[in-house]
C-alpha cells in the first residue's frame, strides 16, 4: 500500500510553524509498512488542494491530510475532498450532537460556524474528535481513500491512534512489531559501521537508526502474521546489536537518560547532591523531572563563582589558584565537597568554559570537567564539546548524567 | 516571484527527523516577498525527483531543495537538477580545492567519494559551503531556477544567509523590512482580538502573529523601494501595537526572555540569588545562559525538600507546618531567605506541585508560587499551570523570569 501526506495550512507555507504532523504520520505509516514516497504542504486554497489530491492519488492509494477542518470559511479540506470524489455535503446530526456535547463540557456555546464542522457526505466515515470540535473523516471512492484529520497535533495524534491506526491495520494482513533501543555516547556513523554486517541486506526485521542531539535511537521492526511471531523475529537481531554496541544502550522504548539515571538512584536508594558551575542547574533540573526523585535528591547548588565554590563546597583556594576553576582538581573537590556537605552517597559536579568568551589556548571554549563521587570514590571526565553556549551546557549536563549512569551500573 | 521548496531525503519520508529546513526556507522566502504555494518532500530517487522538479517548475519560477548533496552514491539531488536542465556534470577544480582545504582544517583526508561533491555543470553558480563538504549551486535555464542546498540545517542556514538571500534580494525590486516584537503573558487569540482594528485589511505593512509555548511573536513586514521607506511604514504600525499591548512586549528582534532579564540585572548591577523547588534549577540555568551573568549571579540553591528549605534558606518550621511547602508564605520566606543568605539585591523562589502525583483539591497539580524579593520588598505570584510535569516546571520557570522582569522595570 502506498500513501501520501498532505498538510494543509497557510501557517506551514509561511513557515510560521514547524510541520510536526508530517513527521508523526510518516513515522506511523512506516511502522505500519505503508510506503510514503511524497509529502506535501498546500494552503487553504480550493484549486491547489484539488490539484494536490489529483497528483497524489494518481501515484498512491491513500492520502492523509491534516488541517483545514476548523469552523471558519477558510477551512475547506473536507469540502474539497468531497468535491474531488463528487460527493455531496449534508448535516450529520450525530456529529453535530457530539460537537455540542464537547463544547458544553467546556462551558462554551457552539456558534453557527461550528455547524459547518458537522457536514459530511453520507458516504464518508466520520471520525469523532475527543479533544476538539473538528471531526475527521474517511472518504472513499474507486479504491482511492482520503483521510482528513484536524491540524492541532494533540487532536490529530489522538484521532490517529483511536481511529486511523486500527483502520489501517485492518487493511494490511501483516502485523508489525517494533522495539526501540536508545543509545548514548556513539555517533550515527560509527554505529552504522559497527552494525554493518548485522543490518546489511536485512529486510525482516529492519533496523533504522535515528540520530538526535548526542543520542541515537535504533528501531527494530519485524513483520509477521502474528505479534508473537514478529516479536520472535526481533529477538536474535536485538541480541546481535547488544553484543556489538550494548555498552552504549541506556534504555528501551519510551524513556530518557534523565529517567533511567533517576530510576537507578531511587531503586538503589542512593542519596544525591549536585554542584554545578557551567551547567548552572541543568543537571539538577533533569533529575527533578523524574516524579519519584524527592526520596533521594537532597540538594543542588549552583556555584558559579570561585567564592561560591570555596564557601559552599570547600574547594581549596590553592586548588583554584594553581589549577583554575575549570580543572580536574576543582571538579573532584566540588563533587566530594557537595557529598560531604549534604551527607549523600552520590555527588555530581560540572565546571567548564561554556563560551562564547573566556576561552584560552590551554582551556578552550567547550572544555568541561564532570566529577562523580560515589560512596567516597571520585572519578572525573574531561570533555571537549562543540556548539554555542547553550549547546555546550546542554551537552555537558547530558554527559554528566551518562557518566553517572555508567558508574552507578558498576556498583 | 513564485517559489517551491523540496526537501530531499529518506529520513524525512520515514519520519525519522522533523523537517525544520522547510520551515526556515518558507519563513525566509515570505520575508523576501516570494510566494510559496507548495512544499514537498521526496526520497533520494531519480525518477521521483525529476517528476517533482517538473511539477514544481510548471507552477513556479524557482525551486529550492535541501539534502542529497552528500558524498555517497545515494545523494543525487545535484545530478538530477543537472539532468532536468540537460546540463553536463564536470569536475570543478576550484570547488575540489575548497573541499580539500575544508577537510584538512579538520585533520581529515578527503575520500574519492568527496570528489563527487565538486562536480557541477559549467552553467551552474557554485555556492561555497563554509561549514561542511557539500557545496550548493544555482542552476538556471529558460527563466527557471533550481537552487540546491545541503541538508544539515547548520550548513543550509549559513549558505542561505551568505549566498542565497543576497541573490534573491537582487531579483526582486522591492525591499522588505521586518521588525519582530516578542510578547509574553498574552495568548494568540486574545492578541488578535486586541489588535483586530489595527491589522484588519492591512497589506503594507503586514502583521503576522506566531505563537509558541507561552510566547507570541508579532512580525511587522513592510515593502518599499528603499529600506528607509519600508522602515518608515513600520513605525506607525508598531506604535499602534504598543499602545494596545505594550505591557506584554518584552523585547524586539532576536532575543529571549532569559536574555532580556539577565541584561537588566547586569546593566543595573543587581546581584541575584535563586532558590528553586519545583523548577529544580531551570530558573538558574536560564539566567546562566547569558554570557555576562557572572558579574551578578551569586548562587543558586535547589531546595527540593522541606529540610533544605529550612536549613539553607531559613524557612520557618511553623510556616511549612501551617501553610505547607507550596504556599504564598513559603515562597516569600524562600525569596527573602536566599537574598539574606547570599547578601544579594534580588532573590527569586519557586515552589509548586509539578505532578503527576501529589495534587489535592486544595493544591492541585499545576499550582505554583513565584516569590521575588527586590531590595527587601517581596512580591508573590500564584499560578495555575497546565501540562505534564516537565511543562508545568518549564512554564513556572518562564513565569518567574517574566515576573522578575516586570518588577525590575518598575525600579
Amino acid at each position: 500500500m502506498r500513501a501520501e501526506i498532505i498538510t494543509v495550512g497557510t501557517e506551514i507555507l509561511l513557515g510560521d510553524i514547524v510541520n510536526t504532523n508530517s513527521r508523526y504520520l510518516a513515522r506511523e505509516l512506516a511502522l505500519l509498512g505503508i510506503e510514503v514516497y511524497y509529502q506535501g504542504s498546500v494552503g487553504d486554497n480550493e484549486d491547489r488542494l484539488l490539484e494536490a489530491f489529483g497528483e497524489s492519488l494518481k501515484r498512491s492509494d491513500l492520502v492523509i491530510t491534516t488541517g483545514g477542518l476548523g469552523p471558519t470559511l477558510d477551512d475547506i479540506t473536507k469540502e474539497v475532498a468531497a468535491k474531488y470524489f463528487g460527493q455531496k455535503m449534508e448535516l450529520n446530526q450525530k456529529s453535530w450532537d457530539e460537537i455540542r456535547e464537547f463544547m458544553s463540557k467546556l462551558d462554551k456555546s457552539p456558534t453557527e460556524n461550528n455547524k459547518r464542522q458537522a457536514y459530511f457526505p453520507k458516504e464518508a466515515t466520520i471520525l469523532k474528535n475527543n479533544n476538539g470540535t473538528a471531526p475527521g473523516a474517511i472518504f472513499k471512492k474507486d479504491n482511492k481513500t482520503i483521510i482528513v484529520l484536524p491540524g492541532p497535533p494533540r487532536e490529530m495524534v489522538a484521532m490517529f491512534e483511536e481511529s486511523v491506526r486500527p483502520y489501517l491495520e485492518n487493511l494490511t494482513e501483516d502485523i508489525l512489531v517494533s522495539k526501540t533501543l536508545r543509545l548514548y555516547g556513539i555517533g550515527e556513523s560509527k554505529l552504522e559501521t559497527e552494525l554493518l554486517d548485522v543490518i546489511k541486506g536485512q529486510t525482516n526485521p529492519t533496523v533504522a537508526p535515528y540520530a538526535s542531539d548526542m543520542e541515537v535511537t535504533l528501531r527494530i521492526t519485524a513483520k509477521a502474521k502474528s505479534s508473537e511471531e514478529a516479536t520472535k523475529l526481533i529477538g536474535p537481531m536485538e541480541e546481535s546489536i547488544r553484543t556489538r554496541v550494548g555498552k552504549y544502550i541506556y534504555g528501551e522504548g519510551d524513556t530518557s537518560l534523565d529517567e533511567v539515571v533517576s530510576k537507578i538512584l531511587v531503586e538503589k536508594n542512593l542519596k544525591i547532591a549536585v554542584a554545578e558551575s557551567c551547567t548552572g542547574g541543568m543537571v539538577s533540573a533533569s533529575l527533578i523531572n523524574y516524579p519519584g526523585i524527592s526520596s533521594v535528591f537532597m540538594e543542588g547548588l549552583i556555584t558559579y563563582s570561585n567564592e561560591a565554590k570555596m564557601e559552599r563546597l570547600g574547594v581549596k583556594k590553592e586548588t583554584l589558584d594553581k589549577f583554575g576553576a575549570v580543572s580536574e582538581e576543582t571538579a573532584i573537590e566540588m563533587a566530594q565537597g557537595v557529598c560531604k556537605k549534604f551527607n549523600t552517597n552520590v555527588g555530581v559536579s560540572t565546571t567548564g568554559v561554556a563560551g562564547p568568551g573566556g576561552g584560552t589556548d590551554e582551556k578552550p571554549v567547550g572544555l568541561v570537567y564532570i566529577g562523580v563521587c560515589i560512596n567516597g570514590k571520585t572519578k572525573v571526565k574531561k570533555l571537549n564539546l562543540s556548539g554555542n553556549r547553550f549547546k555546550v551546557r546542554q551537552r555537558a549536563a547530558k554527559e554528566a548524567l551518562n557518566e553517572l549512569r555508567i558508574l552507578l551500573l558498576e556498583l
